[in-house]
């Protein structure tokens, strides 16, 4: 990129405001990316420097793939030279927190988790939760339309926005900085913000909706030999606990196996089941939650919606118990090459499609490895699969996406398109869909510089 | 409009798809409008009969205005001479009930009280519910982005839709009837058609999201001297209720009066109070919850937070409760000329904002009569005000609009724009959001031919 052009960005942003060179190679890249390949890294503190930074951009041409926490799976923020990368992590202040109202508004580059430990005093919660939370930034998960642990009883990073501002590729400021959660007055813009993943304006702002922070949870995990056991029980408990059901997450026998064991996280359960999943339920009253749990999961038993289960006593059990469904680490060590798919599908179709996956991806490569795990009240399943060589990686991800064709599934439930599966679009949107989308994105940023080549090639 | 494109109409829709003269003259013309101006109104059976029927209507550049069970409140349907008016009402099938994956498919016409009829079968439940139940249509609901009273638990029908088959002003099919929670692969198009009132597209089907059908409810009405006991008690109830707390409506002193007393309701509560609230809590287990209503309730009253309360003990006692809040034919009758309003502002400007509008109101109208109620869970208020005479619209409203600049309150909080609010829009919307709103319609819809003038007007 143009010396002049990095020389007007300075001066908009200042000297700390622009990194190169070994500042940029020494920085964190992201999951599956060598490098930050682009030119330069531009840290605005305002929404106005945001403008400005795109203003200079459209004029000279110059592409900006905006930078959150850089947790994300599918290579949406990667750079290649002759890019520029936009961070927000200089705006970073929590602008307000509104207990009346419950509301939070922040800057785009806040840590989700930061944002939790600040309501810890207000007895209010955020409730988006994932693993990326002390890293990812609440910009960025409003871009990624994030998803989660608790989606079932929450929703999706969409339904926790109130409010954008963001800034066109023009340099326009779109506030939106709505503080209400009905306003039906016209368009909902912030929804062509939200899960977009940087192509069509750079969010700087955000109302947060918040929620009153529950005060007793408990937790279990139960095995089952059928998957229409885990079925039942999923809508069993999604009615008896009236509401108050806040995760139900499924993990299959290889998942399990690979994470429990000598060296490993003790099994709370053994090991010989196909199907695990773990239960909890977020409420108000620690002890007559507890009795209801129990009570629910006592008659889901003498039903025969599970066959084993074992109930945290403690909040070291009940840690003991995430810890298996939430470390990544022997997974990816021991499933090699590794591979991390995220799609979702009806729960009635899942059983089969497992199957199918499964028998694809091991007809191909018999000792390929396979693991399932997910959130499965959302249709959500992650698929680990440590299978085949240098040249494979179509191979495998066709075992993944291609039985999602008939049943129209989705190659993404929550990570985004990105790069990674900006290939396989068309298995879940069709040719209308992905026309209609490049008229927005060609109506919103008609230079093509926001994040250009993500989710979908323009023809020119 | 040219009897030749009737003609062609009719050999779409069929003779039976066409009405005219004394058929549409008989048609109720909805809330607020005398007649339905319509030239004709057109019925088409299926989705491919709507997409040739915008196909012969963009050709010809017809204005088309989309109807649904006509039970909006802001003239979003209100036709004129020269332009033909989209009746979904032969499109009513329930496609699919699929109680696995909790979603149900339905066309565009389906009556919500239908579906959720439907629906008891399955111990399943579509949680919106709004006054108009009996006659609104799910497309409508969508196309307005209906609210209601349970929004504080289940959001807006925005959160309930997982997919939309919407047919543009072209003719073209955008068909993205996802099933799944989550599905982040790229833009997500169907929030362009939710909400945007029939200006953008013609929605055809819905995939809806369904819930578990609470089995326990528990109703009480209480009273407050002050507007700060409110603000407590809601926050209060809605931790300790931990997720089951799904309509806390507010109601006035003026708005009591008119509703009960002799000839009326019969008033649960003295109606010397300036404050009352209408508390409902939907869970799974009736002795349960009732107990933990009870216990959360004394608490309330021991902290000060209500000053007398009313818990209904049975059936009967509910509906007596919620008739105080839902009927609107006193108001309707006593507040002569009257108007009505739904706006939303965050809690904490409540008080302030209800005397504003009283006192300029009264100022002007010093016989005019004011009441409000509302969805106080989500920072709704409806106002209905008896004041003034002819030509005195424009001045009623600005004592409810004005006061909302200020606080960046929200003209509609879910009635919509339609042609009623449409010289307000600026209150709520700043002109970059509307300079944006102004270029998706002519994306979407550069012939504007799809309910044109209805929300804005669009420069040409």
């Amino acid at each position: 990129m143009p010396a002049a052009l990095i020389a007007e960005l300075r001066a908009v942003v200042g000297d700390a405001g622009v990194l190169t060179g070994d500042e940029v190679a020494a920085r964190y890249p992201g999951y599956f990316m060598d490098r930050i390949g682009a030119d330069a890294i531009i840290r605005p503190r305002s929404t106005d420097e945001v403008a400005a930074v795109l203003r200079l951009c459209s004029a000279a041409g110059q592409p900006v793939v905006v930078q959150g926490g850089m947790s994300g799976w599918v290579r949406a923020t990667e750079t290649r030279g002759g890019e520029i990368a936009l961070s927000l992590e200089r705006m970073a202040a929590i602008e307000a927190i509104d207990p009346v109202n419950r509301t939070a508004t922040v800057q785009a580059g806040v840590i989700l988790d930061t944002l939790e430990t600040a309501l810890m005093d207000y007895g209010l919660t955020f409730p988006l939760d994932l693993g990326g939370r002390g890293s990812c930034q609440l910009g960025g998960n409003a871009s990624t339309n994030a998803g989660g642990m608790r989606v079932i009883r929450y929703g999706m990073m969409r339904e926790q926005v109130l409010g954008v501002e963001a800034v066109l590729a023009d340099g326009r400021i779109i506030s939106s900085l709505n503080q209400m959660i009905k306003n039906n007055t016209g368009y909902d813009l912030k929804q062509l913000f939200i899960g977009s993943e940087g192509t069509l304006g750079v969010i700087t702002r955000l109302v947060l909706r918040l929620r009153e922070r529950p005060s007793s949870s408990n937790t279990a995990i139960v095995c089952a030999a059928s998957f229409d056991q885990m079925v039942n029980l999923l809508r069993f408990v999604d009615q008896s606990f009236g509401g108050l059901l806040s995760a139900f997450e499924l993990i299959d026998n290889s998942f399990y196996r690979v994470n429990t064991g000598a060296g490993k996280h003790a099994p709370p359960l053994t090991a010989d089941q196909p199907y695990y999943a773990i239960i909890e339920m977020l409420g108000s009253h620690q002890e007559r939650d507890t009795e209801l749990f129990e009570t629910v999961l006592g008659e889901a038993g003498e039903r025969g919606y599970f066959d084993d289960a074992v109930l945290a006593r403690s909040v070291a059990q009940r840690q003991q118990i995430w810890e298996i469904r939430e470390d990544l680490e022997h997974v990816v060590r021991e499933f090699q090459p590794f591979y991390a798919f995220d799609v979702s599908l009806p729960v009635g179709d899942m059983q089969d499609y497992i199957a199918a996956v499964t028998a694809m991806l091991k007809g191909r490569w018999p000792d390929g490895k396979i693991a399932f795990l997910g959130h499965m009240g959302d249709g959500n399943l992650h698929i680990a699969i440590g299978a085949g060589g240098e040249g494979d990686r179509h191979g495998v991800e066709a075992c993944v996406y291609e039985p999602l064709r008939p049943i129209n599934g989705s190659i993404s439930a929550e990570h985004g398109i990105g790069l990674e599966k900006k290939p396989w679009l068309d298995v879940s949107r069709s040719e209308g869909e992905r026309g209609l989308m490049a008229e927005i994105k060609r109506l919103l940023d008609p230079g093509n510089i926001l994040n250009p080549g993500k989710i979908m090639d323009l023809r020119p």
